[in-house]
């Protein structure tokens, strides 16, 4: 360890940052200016890692008050380019999850959205610990490019009405460099930060409506409803200051929302939604989400909506609209027609029966995604690589009956020994009841900007 | 910001201590084996800064449990050698401040104890900030060295009676670079934090007696005396847990101790207490505090102790001391005859006279030991070099009353600029009374393992 808490370029006076931690540490609130200062200084590599792990967990523990919270996003958006979209005519919709397991929502929704007259500029990150990515599940697809400048995605977003596209590099850079940092120091969970960090990433793009998808649950940062409602309410708070729209939902994820937990089992499962074919979870939150995008921006009554959103998805618009944003993005617009024939499959396929009879009780659907990720489909550290075809499908859901020996469970793996690891881990998690099972419900509330 | 809270050698297995950092983080109790864990992986390098300022924030604001603290001193020690002083037949004392401002006490202590029979082995420190260091201190005698292997410690101990030195970097390794790191992520005044940090020296050294001056007061990191006399209890809890005798005696710090505030000029300042010239706080204290040496190892009654005490420096005997311990080290021993002549002068001096009269009500300590580095008698950063001349002299006590235009302070300085500097920053902080003022105590109180 060398150096202190301040590495000015010459000619700037020094600043002792570590007076701006101690506030923070005695639980003092702190000033715009200093919240602002620090922050921006660390995205240009002012602050040594250290002192900024020193605050981030001082702010952990002792919280962030709205104030700061909003100076610390505003300052994260400040550190790097906003993306405006404004050569785009159809309103725009933004969409974000705060993480889950066999979350494709995103895949379903963006093409459903712009099927029905909307625009969607999702810009997404990759998958990290247990949670999967939306860039790694979609370039499961062959050929498909999620590294669009801004331009393409700009252009891609007026043309075909869609795009899902890494967040460029200089777009919220402070966020990249704070996350890596709070991934690194166990300050993750934290309501503010977490906070910061979406609505950063979501009010730097010029958008007319953010919808927020807040997971709660075992396979979730925020464990219960009540922090994740309380991690919905800062976020639409921070849209209430920058005069943006915003509805937040507060959803299960106590269970995998739908049964693919791999990359290409992802995206095969989100086009038979697309497809109309699946029923469930995964499609009844994108039409949720839909149907609100639909009601906020198309003034539709909240039953049209969903009816419009279910239409989309049974009569093959939702489809087209997905295989003209694979095609524009470089990928093979034949995984709509095709899945098995042009997505990558893994050599190994092994059925995981149950061992009793009963009603399905409980799912650690984070143990699910980690056995996933082992298999090789998702990264315990950034910038590892991942294996697309590997993964495992969970066909129950909670509430399910049950009988031993039907099949609940498939595992992709890339050979035997990794299969016999994830099957263990599926099973050892789960729990039975004699009696019948009462399934939570999927949405737990919704929170808006104008109520 | 790269890589992840573990780094084990090839063949270990991959520990995750954000895990640790995250119970510490919530409040929660951690297990001895992984405080040990963090601790020295950290000393041997493997866990990375930032992670060990996330646990140290952590720990800084939700505290650490007695055991806690023993299992993190335990580790401190273990991280590298000890001294066990094993062929030192005389009772072997060591004696620590806290750190304050015009503290010459070791200075004095250490040849008097041993003009009394003890043997003194006081491994210390450098200054940081407004605090002054012993080692800075007692190197402003020309060719007197502190840098001496754990031999020639012992062996000084055992003909001279003192020695002091600096501490070796394998002694203790885990402390030297936790205690640079809260430096530079603000997490240095806590009471447990500070406990195992001295604690771990003093505990790694044989001795049969550790004596503690804990500060208290605007000159020195525990502000109220409560505060100091938490930490004093939290150090007595650990020798108690280690079976060591320990005497903690919670002193002030709301003005400095002595007269000097500089390198040289303590030194000077110390020759004449241990000449039996200069009576006041600094002389009673080095008393007090050999006198509970007596008491503790020679079977003394209190008050015949401190009687023995003030006779060696009224004697000469602590004086002959101090020149042996300076001659053995390198440097010239004529500075306990002529200081003057053998310590470095500066070339401008200064007298600061009083602008009004009254009784000295109160005195910022800390900002005379800072304007004493400002003038180059300090460093602000570990590292930076000191100028063993120049600082300050302050002669008023508290209650003292003072005639406009008499001397309070001389300054010391490279040139008139810097001189004029300290002296607008030695008079700003002062506050006058017209009546009466009671001067604070010097002794707040003591505690001791066995009371």
């Amino acid at each position: 360890m060398t150096g202190v808490g301040s590495t000015e370029p010459a000619g700037e006076p020094p600043i002792d940052r570590r007076e701006t931690v101690a506030r923070k540490r005695d639980g003092r609130e702190l000033a715009d200016d200093d919240l602002r200062d620090f922050v921006l200084a660390y995205a240009r590599g002012r602050v040594p890692d250290y002192l900024a792990a020193a605050f981030l967990m001082a702010a952990y523990v002792r919280g962030l008050s709205p104030a700061e919270t909003a100076a610390m996003t505003r300052a994260m958006i400040d550190s790097g380019v906003t993306l405006p979209l404004a050569s785009v005519a159809r309103p725009k919709v933004d969409k974000h999850s705060t993480g889950g397991v066999s979350d494709g929502v995103t895949l379903v929704f963006a093409p459903l959205a712009a099927s029905l007259g909307l625009a969607v500029a999702k810009l997404s990150g990759r998958g990290l610990g247990h949670t999967g990515g939306t860039l790694d599940k979609l370039e499961a697809i062959p050929g498909l490019r999620t590294d669009l400048p801004p331009e393409a995605v700009e252009a891609q977003v007026e043309r075909v009405g869609c795009v899902v596209a890494g967040q460029s590099a200089d777009l919220v850079p402070a966020d990249g460099a704070l996350y890596t940092l709070r991934d690194a120091t166990a300050t993750v969970s934290s309501v503010p930060l977490i906070a910061a960090s979406v609505m950063s990433k979501k009010l730097a793009v010029g958008t007319d409506l953010i919808l927020l998808d807040v997971k709660a649950g075992s396979g979730a940062f925020m464990k219960t409803p009540d922090d994740a409602a309380r991690l919905a309410e800062a976020c639409i708070d921070l849209a209430r200051g920058w005069d943006r729209r915003c509805r937040a939902v507060v959803t299960d994820m106590s269970q995998p929302l739908g049964t693919a937990i791999g990359n290409a089992l992802d995206v095969a499962e989100c086009v038979r939604v697309l497809r109309g074919e699946e029923r469930g979870r995964l499609r009844d939150l994108s039409i949720a989400f839909a149907a609100a995008a639909l009601a906020e921006l198309g003034g539709r009554a909240a039953e049209a909506a969903e009816r419009e959103a279910a239409t989309a998805l049974d009569d093959g618009r939702a489809a087209r609209a997905f295989a003209d944003m694979v095609e524009a993005q470089g990928g093979d617009p034949r995984v709509i027609d095709d899945p098995d024939g042009v997505l990558p499959r893994a050599p190994v396929r092994v059925d995981v029966s149950s061992p009793r009879s009963g009603f399905l009780a409980s799912v650690d659907a984070e143990a699910l995604g980690h056995a996933a990720a082992a298999l090789g489909a998702g990264r315990a550290r950034k910038g590892d690589s991942i294996d697309p075809a590997v993964g495992i499908e969970f066909f129950p859901k909670i509430g399910d009956r049950v009988d031993a020996g039907e099949v609940v469970a498939r595992v992709h793996a890339r050979n035997d020994d990794a299969a016999d690891v994830a099957v263990d881990a599926i099973l050892a998690p789960l729990a039975w009841s004699n009696e019948p099972v009462e399934p939570p419900a999927l949405v737990h509330a919704w929170v808006q900007t104008q109520p």
